[in-house]
């Protein structure tokens, strides 16, 4: 009764490969990785160079319909399909972001797939893994420090204390810093200014390591960085504070790429795992690209639904990355379209074929949506044993009118051999149809022509209304020179509009704009429809109550 | 001339043997170790207790005189000592404190020793090495949310929250965090209150896990901890707040020592890093205590001078561990004694016997002190260029006044091969004088019975007076059956006394204790003759505004 097991019990009873056997599997040598325990290597920055010469594989990306609390399991489709396709003898390899101890420790328990569909060793890469979040921290708040004693011994720059954008992170779901005052004490303690903690995942470090081509990309993106702007309103960047040097040195393990593997001994990249809100959402340009080079296919996926994640990897990721993606695996489950369709959670047990038909509106406008992209589409289900074959019949029939395959995939129960079906749809689909990527808008339009391209064509809002506030902002990027660059939008995940309780395919409604603000070192404009969590809380029972490690080492309470 | 290459330029010219080849001169299988790249590793649990049925070898400790500007290349001895005795045919491991990132980044630049008298990977070791420091911020700062979590939650325990006791942390010097608000901005934000951040080496976590046995111990020890006083005014603990399984969780790589090398390729085991005020200032017990069943010496150290270092390593860490210390070696310079007879630092330069010959007085006591423990005793002269034969003569013959033998030094220039005189007096005094080690103080004394012994016996002080404040607390802890373990004295490192200007061997002044609190994890009481500051901030140009890393990885500006 597999179906009962943690996901915990499960990965425990695969015995593990060498991580040295995955890297030969990659075609890297031996003296090209460096081991982090037996099971997890970093790939250096020589294997990176050596292996560039190689062609590009093809890239997949796993996306997913607008997520509600019945979920889709993105990531253990991802694991799935790259056991899949080295099932039916294709090279692949699966690209991944990196879990946040934050989430580890709040709701989740965890994040690295599940069921036989799984990256191990899932405890280690759930918590410290190879140590790039704990790196990105002590960046983020080094270049903090340097601010804050800047101001202290004498403000050169004229920093305003008032406008500093640099804020702290921990990686750490912890509610009472999201606001609080610091330099409290007197003369010696700093001077007294309103801060804010966020989760180290939301750093424009995460972004800017994850957009990065090498360390030097990294180094000068550090540098452009903008901490705060001065009395004049002019922006006071990590650069003109010298500390590009200092943190690209705590980055310079943290931005090689991480290599584990599946349940299935198939390599598995997981490296950087950007908010998928403030940020882009996907793991780093340098996993992809290395993967690109090691496979036949590159499998990965991006976070939130295809309106966010996908948007954001076609014109962020995709567009500073020069990559060519060759497909997108949209996946959804059964209940999630029928709760699309106004099913509530408690109901989802039940037959129900004309909610389902009524849900597929969002599963199909994101299929609309990527065509518009010129990128081939397939269907992924991931199936529950609750879902009928009458509600599975329909939305077969309902995929046939939009032209894309549809396959029934069983990753969590069956691992790889639960995919194979979605493999061989997936290359059939590469096989026959070509990929005319192209991003959605100008990267050279207007920050209000690229809002209303990405409104209008992918969420089908009728009108983009623009604060007084943020219009003020973006006049200030364009005087600035800061405005040619994508947009990144931040935007509630549970809808296409800004309305999180509007599920379903609404159109025509309208999306506020309230705060428009550049990451510089990243290179993007975030655009802002509401207030965005940065710093998360912990819930009434964190999941850490419940975990425990014995004097073995043997931990419970990770699933 | 090799005086003027930097520590990095000669750390970088000698290349190290892979950390396997290290493992096996210490009796380690290849499958006992768990690699963090090829210079660096952990050792299991298995090899910890496969190794514990060999005999212990000798244990040696290297204390210095009373710190001053001069400083006195405490580390960079003991890692020559221990590259000497390996010279003369002894199988030597040295065991150290794993450095800080806030220190890195303030003044220090790193420490791991200097010239041809390092640990290697330095680099490596000054940033994050196998990231133990990151692990403990996570698991102090996870402890943190959840206090704060349990009172916005409900508060079911009815945490005073006027009385928090547990900090926040981070490895970072950041003066702005040294008192701060939090929980601002409305009901879903958390309460409001005071709060304050330390470093990271502060925390109680590294007090404990550098005293614990193993990690069963280490998650009793967590269980403990004091986070808070409820409104009764009862302790509430990490373990009522069922904190303790994620947080060993979080530590259970972070207890396994870490193998690296010197320079030499003698093994090095570096392994925690208390603060030396106020927790005890030494490297882990687990890593000592491995050190001593895989080699015939065991050279460490302990923070700041031997009134502080010393008596902590002797009365907190080996009364708790059980061991027996064998030796003591004093660092002294010529320089530094020169200071403590009254010399200003601008007039070093110039010979000056008089002074010498009047601030051996602080060394004269720090050698009476340690005769006190039972401990046979040595001094090791950290020689430099400018020492005069005159100032040289007059050292040794105060030495042979106390009957103590002198050995000098040039560990720095020559490593190894500049102390096998070192090495051949240090065998010499254990093979022919037997250590009659014990306490100073009986642990079962009232807390004002032991800290008139330490600082009537050690600091040689008149008085202790003891504010009404410390009082409360002393009777606090005495209801609550907290008063029967070692004191950790926090106190100046720069005298005798509380005054920090009070240089040489002043007596019969008086020490006023200012607060009383325990370390129930840790297993101590701290004792504090004034504020100490447990967040350090940056100078006034960093160290880390000269660091920089090149595309290769390469970097400058760690010394």
């Amino acid at each position: 009764m597999a179906e009962f097991k943690t996901d915990i019990e499960i990965a425990n009873e695969v015995e593990m490969e060498p991580i040295v056997e995955i890297a030969k599997k990659c075609g890297l040598h031996e003296d090209e990785i460096e081991n982090y325990g037996k099971y997890k290597a970093k790939i250096s920055f020589d294997a990176i160079e050596r292996l560039s010469k190689n062609e590009d594989g093809k890239l997949v990306l796993v996306t997913a319909i607008t997520p509600t609390p019945a979920g889709e399991g993105k990531s253990t489709v991802s694991i799935g399909l790259t056991q899949g396709l080295n099932k039916i003898g294709k090279n692949s390899i699966v690209a991944l972001r990196e879990p946040s101890l934050g989430p580890v420790f709040g709701v989740k328990g965890g994040a690295a797939g599940g069921g036989y569909s799984q990256v191990v060793p899932m405890e280690d890469i759930n918590l410290h893994f190879t140590g790039d979040l704990h790196a990105m921290t002590a960046a983020n708040n080094l270049l903090a420090a340097l601010v804050d004693n800047h101001i202290h011994q004498g403000n050169e720059l004229r920093i305003d204390s008032r406008n500093i954008t640099w804020k702290r992170v921990l990686d750490m779901n912890d509610r009472s810093l999201r606001n609080i005052v610091i330099g409290l004490g007197g003369k010696a303690e700093g001077f007294v200014r309103e801060d804010h903690f966020m989760i180290t995942v939301a750093s424009e470090i995460m972004a800017a390591l994850c957009l990065s081509h090498d360390l030097e990309d990294l180094k000068a993106r550090l540098a452009r960085m903008i901490v705060a702007y001065n009395l004049d309103g002019e922006p006071v960047t990590a650069g003109d504070l010298n500390a590009q040097g200092a943190m690209a040195m705590l980055l310079k393990d943290a931005i090689k790429p991480n290599l584990v593997q599946t349940l299935e001994h198939t390599p598995a990249l997981i490296h950087g795992g950007p908010f998928a809100n403030i940020a882009h959402g996907c793991n780093s340009l340098v996993a992809t690209k290395l993967g690109l080079k090691m496979g036949d296919y590159l499998v990965t996926e991006a976070g939130f639904g295809a309106d966010l994640g996908a948007e954001k990897f076609l014109d962020i990721k995709c567009r500073l990355g020069g990559l060519n993606p060759d497909a997108v695996v949209i996946v959804a489950t059964i209940k999630a379209l029928k709760m699309h369709g106004g099913v509530a959670k408690t109901d989802l047990k039940e037959e129900n074929v004309e909610a389902l038909e009524a849900g597929f509106a969002n599963l199909g406008r994101h299929i609309e949506n990527l065509k518009k992209f010129g990128m081939p589409v397939v269907v992924a289900v991931n199936r529950f044993a609750q879902d009928t074959d009458a509600e599975v019949n329909k939305l077969i029939e309902k995929c046939e009118e939009y032209g894309v395959e549809v396959s029934l995939c069983e990753v969590w129960a069956k691992g790889g051999e639960g995919a194979i079906d979605l493999a061989n749809k997936v290359v059939n689909l590469i096989e026959t149809q070509k990929s005319n990527y192209k991003p959605i808008y100008d990267v050279e339009d207007t920050i209000e022509g690229k809002l209303n391209t990405i409104v209008k064509e992918i969420y089908r809002g009728g009108k983009v209304t623009i604060t007084p506030a943020a219009r003020r902002q973006i006049k200030k990027l364009e005087e600035l020179g800061l405005d040619k660059m994508p947009i990144c939008m931040a935007k509630t995940q549970f809808s296409f509009s800004d309305d999180p309780k509007s599920v379903g395919a609404p159109e025509g409604f309208e999306i506020t704009i309230q705060d428009v603000r550049v990451s510089a070192g990243a290179g993007f404009i975030v655009c802002q429809t509401s207030n965005i969590m940065i710093m998360p809380g912990l819930p009434k029972v964190p999941a850490a109550n419940n975990m425990d490690v014995d004097a073995d080492g043997h931990m419970t309470g990770l699933f």
